[in-house]
């Protein structure tokens, strides 16, 4: 474990103290946050499902025309250097990889020399023995500010253009700065429950599990769709569509998934309490299983 | 002038070779693209139009309950030291403020230490005996992109979160990196012509200015603002409303405003030609000498 002060991040090839890894003002993931990002965890060493977050880096990589040129192998060395300088094996792993600094205007160029980012920090394994990295199931309120739509920019690309998350993060915001609740939900613009501003939803209703389909302005969490599979695997009947508030209000039982959160039930929304139960807690266990599996099973 | 090489940039309270410029990997510019930004022309020295600028930007962090506590002569005065550290006076002056580095997540907090960047490059005046900025009048196209809704991002916020016009952008790009056209034209989700990636558009029919509401999904530019002012002071009828493509393709004239561009005028839209005419023309001189009275008649 590390502590603030000495931590250390990989930017553009070099592992460099936290305090002076920095970049270009003129950086285009700067400028414009037009940049393409992974949150992962790293699980005894082992970043869990690395080979998903690789092909979604691609996925958001394409939707913004971003051919950065830099190998798999090499992304994985680079994290696992970061690792290794923090001396972590729990850990929140971030990486980032931008459009660098380019000649001229708005337009991108083909020719991209990426600037590409390694933020890591440790996060203790929640997991079959440990304790989760949240406190307590999730408040969570439904805000105004609207999902963006995919016409406006892919649902699918996880990218440094956040500002949408964060207006909704903001309304829950008290006076002093104190929050309302632990997540935001966002709605698309029909209307329909779409995503928290971090995290996708899933509610139980009659034993079958539902959740927001992609097909809408929902991002394909990796979480996400561990859950769904293990679902599938296990029996549990699964529905993804298009829901009204209503629907997750009267759900038997709700939670929130994200890399670091994993599956986190909900113990009230807007008020109304709902909390987890059991498909929530056998969930919450496969995916543990998944996890010791992936990477513990080698050792 | 001066040479890229030793141009200087103004980072957080102090002048700094803008080879040199950087901003710390875990400021929310960079994360998030959580920054409000303005771009200014200075002609002779003086910034055109700042008290617009100031009030659009406190706009922009009002929506972004960015609360950046710096003054409005301290913003003032950094654009003025980049201006003399360049020894420049016909420029592009570009002002980002972002939410700083804070602890936590993603949830932004009421307390914030903002980075400050003032970007300067020389821009020689167009104007009233001068060349303009752009070579030839710009083609334009249509693009499948559609313009983010007020619902998602506020219209008139500007913001790092830029990718929305990258994407427009880079629809217009052929195999081997050139453009199909200078300018992407977006529609809003309900088809009306909305804006350009970095321009507001206008249009003119029958000798009646046209440009797409502020009340919709559009940027209230300072340009336009200022042509729109023009235009009623000088027995120019405008009209702003909602419009569709076909009403953009049947004008007489047709041109782009932006503080770089000035008032560029739409040699085709879609293949389709429209051009200048008298009215664009006028509007220009108006523009011009707008920027006379406010930047060299005290002198």
């Amino acid at each position: 474990m590390t502590d603030e002060d000495d931590r250390y991040y990989h930017v553009d090839g070099e592992i460099v103290p936290a305090s002076e890894a920095t970049v270009s003002v003129d950086d285009r993931g700067f400028r414009y946050g037009d940049a393409a990002f992974e949150t992962m965890r790293a699980y005894g060493g082992t970043v869990f499902a690395w080979e998903r977050h690789l092909e979604r880096l691609e996925a958001t990589c394409d939707a913004l025309s971003l051919a950065h040129g830099v190998t798999d192998a090499d992304l994985r060395e680079r994290i696992d250097a970061t690792l290794a300088a923090n001396d972590l094996a729990d850990a929140y792993v971030r990486l980032s990889v931008t459009r660098g600094v380019q000649p001229g205007k708005l337009t991108p160029q083909p020719e991209v020399d990426p600037t590409v980012v390694v933020y890591a920090k440790p996060l203790p394994r929640g997991g079959l023995e440990g304790d989760s990295v949240w406190d307590e199931p999730a408040t969570v309120r439904t805000v105004e500010t609207r999902r963006t739509p995919d016409e406006a920019l892919p649902a699918g690309a996880k990218t440094h253009n956040y500002l949408n998350g964060i207006l909704a993060r903001a309304e829950l915001r008290n006076e002093d700065g104190t929050a309302t609740a632990d997540e935001a939900l966002m709605c698309d613009l029909e209307g329909h429950v779409a995503e928290g501003a971090t995290s996708n939803l899933f509610f139980v209703r009659d034993g079958t599990l539902h959740t927001p389909t992609t097909d809408g302005d929902v991002l394909a969490g990796i979480t996400r769709e561990i859950v769904l599979e293990s679902a599938a695997e296990n029996g549990v009947p699964t529905q993804e569509g298009r829901y009204d508030l209503e629907d997750v209000l009267a759900a038997d039982e709700a939670f929130l998934t994200n890399r670091t959160w994993e599956l986190r039930p909900i113990a009230s929304l807007d008020d109304r309490e709902i909390g987890g139960g059991p498909v929530t807690e056998r969930l919450s266990r496969l995916y543990d299983e998944r996890v010791e599996r992936a990477c513990y099973s080698s050792r």
